[in-house]
């Protein structure tokens, strides 16, 4: 495919949407003029959109997000085939399988494009703290690019995960978790490496990142052919609910969608930051958090990105028990969608929400159930005498 | 999407082409005048050539099946979004990266038919013989289309897959190898369960299934613009080969191809029914089976297909050591492509043979490397006090 040239221009506040820096290099430590010692605010990419081709969105949603470049940063790094995936409706509710990317989660449309910020920052390796998906996505289109990767990995991870995380080459330090960051520091100051996650004291991560999340809103919207009247997503650090946030948006502001959906962020209420800065005002908090099996999106420190997509879109910032969790798990897996346990936070949440919407329900569905806690914990009891009675009998 | 209706006419034997019979029931058990008591022969399906729309090959390879209906059997069961995977090219080999299916390995494309053959039939469920990808990929489907799934599964299977066929609902029974085909005769011939796996003395499997993988073929072609010189593909009882080789046939007889490739079976050194059988001159054989990590393709009972895939397109059966495959899947994972063991064995018999052709080498990469065995197995240590010198001192 021959990517068409990238529009990005700047990188802009989102503590003051005045303020705004060169594209490079990325601002990977948040906005350095309206944070403060207690909130950091992230940055996000700015384009020429007068200059947006006519017929970017009449295109087939095909894998390879190079598709969109006009939107994008600069695509430095090769692909691995991300996006694409499948739009599934179930009973009226649509699906958005994001465990047909890659590394099968989500998290490859962001390191396609923060990988292609190392590769365009000629930073000699690529630095990422996660507990899976996102340190074993960004391992992968690091070794495709050919930059060494270094995951800082937390010892709580599934052993199936371990495995994952190791498979494509990089460096995996098992740390304690409150080394984590501190090291991560350390790496991007003493090694040059290119951070692709969080490096702030509420999260900013890396300014391009949700840019890659961008794509899913605009394959959604050519798979409806319309946009939806509500969107759930998974959330933790609020990158991907934002960048879905900012694709519906930037497709309404090109004309090209008549509206934009409510985005409803949808977190483990054992954490709940966003929901936490919302309800007092907050542009983002730090709060404790107890115990949940979706630790994927489990987390204490918050940001200002899932906070902005929920108030400018109408949306709600909305919490779900574990159990609320495994009840969709269950529910999509007999319908053939088998997702880790934060990937079925949307649709549990829009469950327990059990509210009418006037227009299409997409949920998000961000990641595959072999990431799970308790995977490979069970082996089966061997039946010695089987008969096809024992097909039919209860379990 | 509007799918538009199948010209699959007839049940076509492999074993006399002369003989064909009514499209249904499928005949799941082989050719009932063709095979022996020694050697079973596969049906296939036959089609209306002459009034396959123009314009089918020309749409985009998106997913779900039903884009190529026309010439498959009817799909009464709902879609998954099977299909639509990336073709990704590393230095010139492409890799079909089939590990972006809906349970994560080519079996999707195959379970859509045999699925939609068992709701078209009015089974009351479907029964599946498996280690593994198959079956969870069965059990998805029938979930799907609302049928009770039945999975004779084997006691080897690494612990991550055990826990995966479970998870969409299917009544999974772990038995002894030598009672799974026994036990899934018995499930057909007491419960009327539609079977989606093998029943007859050489590998017959069921006659609708390798239907669906022809559309790797047409996917393949659409994404290259061309026919490739040749295809590899991890080969067990021969039915992902044999749908390959018809599909790329079926675009030459068409007239929209101008040629078809060489395809290759690759089958683990430890077994090798079909490099055995066309070296032998026979129509399928049984063979010892060792030993090999690469438990998804490793058979002994062989079964036609293969033979004739390898035969009509002037290809080559070739075998492939565990140590040549485990090569091949560090290959791909270096670059980002995480496979199964038996995955890789396409990219491994290319790199084997060391030939050069004229025209592009497509090798199809099965599955994702979660199923393979090992996964899981080795917690990671914690590194109590690390520094940034961790991160590039040696592993």
């Amino acid at each position: 495919m021959n990517a068409r040239p990238s529009l990005a221009v700047a990188q802009r506040s989102l503590g003051d949407p005045s303020l705004s820096y060169p594209l490079l290099p990325p601002l990977t430590r948040g906005c350095p003029e309206t944070s403060t010692p207690s909130v950091a605010y992230p940055l996000e990419v700015d384009y020429d959109y007068a200059r947006v081709p006519g017929d970017l969105f009449a295109q087939a949603p095909l894998p390879d997000i190079a598709r969109w470049s006009p939107l994008l940063p600069p695509l430095a790094a090769p692909t691995l085939g991300e996006g694409g995936t499948p739009l599934l409706e179930f009973d009226g509710v649509y699906v958005k399988d994001e465990s047909r990317n890659p590394t099968w989660s989500h998290k490859d449309r962001l390191n396609r494009v923060t990988v292609s910020a190392a590769v365009a920052a000629g930073a000699p390796g690529v630095v990422v703290a996660s507990s899976g998906n996102h340190g074993a996505s960004a391992a992968a289109y690091a070794a495709r690019a050919g930059l060494p990767a270094v995951v800082l990995a937390s010892a709580e991870s599934p052993p199936a995960v371990q495995t994952f995380v190791r498979a494509y080459g990089a460096k995996v330090l098992t740390v304690p978790a409150d080394r984590r960051w501190p090291l991560l520091r350390e790496i991007v100051d003493e090694l040059g490496y290119h951070p692709v996650s969080n490096q702030s004291v509420t999260h900013t991560g890396h300014p391009y990142g949700p840019e890659g999340y961008k794509t899913i809103a605009y394959e959604v919207f050519a798979q409806l052919g319309r946009v939806p009247a509500a969107v759930f997503t998974p959330t933790g650090y609020g990158e991907l609910v934002y960048g879905v946030w900012k694709g519906f948006a930037e497709l309404h502001r090109l004309g090209v969608a008549a509206g934009t959906p409510a985005v409803f962020t949808c977190e483990p209420a054992a954490g709940g930051p966003t929901a936490r800065a919302l309800a007092t005002g907050e542009p983002a908090v730090i709060v404790p958090a107890g115990h949940s099996a979706a630790y994927a999106i489990l987390c204490d420190v918050g940001g200002h990105r899932g906070v902005r997509a929920v108030r400018d879109s109408g949306g709600q910032a909305l919490l779900v028990s574990d159990d609320a969790m495994r009840a969709a798990q269950r529910e999509l897996a007999l319908r053939g969608v088998w997702q880790e346990l934060s990937g079925a936070a949307g649709l549990a949440a829009f469950r327990a929400l059990g509210r009418e919407f006037d227009g299409p329900v997409v949920c998000v569905a961000t990641s595959s159930g072999f990431k799970d806690l308790g995977v490979g914990g069970h082996r089966a009891e061997v039946v010695e005498d089987p008969t096809w009675r024992d097909a039919v009998s209860p379990r």
